[in-house]
């Protein structure tokens, strides 16, 4: 069976990139979400395995120990990870894995999992990132002035991603991300048993 | 306007490359096939900038000495070679440019252009290339046997390639150039004026 790869996604607040996604993996069977695990409660309705991996502290901190974690981060007095083990089951049994994460993650799991292929949703303009988180209504002007300041920081390290996908339209983001996920299939080195064989 | 992308196509004889290519044509209309020089002279029926572009041997020398080929080959007599400036030209007019081109000439490429892409077609199987040899009812079964030789001579390049597309079936075959050249044009250089305006 052929390997999945993994494919990190990152973009700044507002840029739309969880409505890419989800569209983007309606369409891709063979895809599916990285699963963090958390030492986090569990909220109501969530489940243990499908929303988050929900472990002990103790647990958590044993896992950084052992190195682990493709990457790991201290939020609100929580920890949220990405199990190695998990990742790597999924790809072996063929799944392409999507990575949801900000730039310091990214950077981490690029590190220790090179072969990652990264990619970087940004807007088509600054005027219409504005407009997107103007548009929610739950923002504070501030707030909207935080984030875009925020973006155009992240903007900054789009560079170093293998990919840049421009969301303006829906539909030609999400065949962009399709097209880069196909294409990454298309790789020499998956064919090496062809090639060796000739 | 955003540059077009050089695309070399190799794969061994018998593959189906032709079919594939044509079909892809077909359904980007931004990308084209480069047009060749030759000394050869026309035949009845191809047009010159079309068909070829015909030259005269010393024009094509001249050419030779000042290094105005991508690539170039001497074949029974005959000069045949594709020269730089009109694919500038048509990569500068946002053209895509399709190359198809055996393993030494798209080696010259590479060594000319290093942002050109490239791209290796391979059989689902020797038995199956064996197959469509035969198929063709053109070829003597010696004619067959050398073809399949060099076949698995061509394919030992194929790790050199950016990419390797089995052509198993047209459809996937076709879907899958179709998403490398989609993805070759997502590359974060190619946003550059955004990047730098954050």
């Amino acid at each position: 069976m052929k390997k999945g790869r993994l494919f990190i996604v990152s973009g700044p607040s507002g840029v739309g990139k969880s409505t890419v996604l989800r569209a983007l993996l309606e369409q891709r069977e063979n895809a599916r979400f990285s699963v963090s695990a958390t030492t986090r409660p569990a909220r109501e309705g969530e489940i243990d395995g499908v929303d988050y991996h929900f472990v002990a502290e103790e647990t958590f901190r044993d896992g950084i120990a052992r190195d682990e974690f493709l990457e790991y981060a201290e939020y609100v007095g929580h920890f949220y990870g990405t199990p190695k083990k998990f990742v790597e089951a999924a790809l072996d049994a063929g799944q392409d894995i999507i990575l949801d994460i900000e730039i310091q993650g990214a950077a981490q799991v690029e590190k220790r999992s090179p072969e990652a292929v990264s990619i970087f949703i940004g807007p088509p303009s600054w005027a219409e990132l504005e407009r997107r988180l103007t548009a929610r209504g739950t923002n504070t002007p501030e707030d909207i002035q935080r984030r875009l300041a925020r973006a155009k920081v992240e903007i900054q390290n789009a560079s170093a991603y293998d990919y840049f996908v421009v969301n303006g339209s829906l539909a030609e983001a999400v065949r962009e991300l399709d097209a880069i996920m196909t294409a990454e299939h298309c790789k020499p080195k998956d064919f090496l048993p062809l090639l060796a064989d000739a």
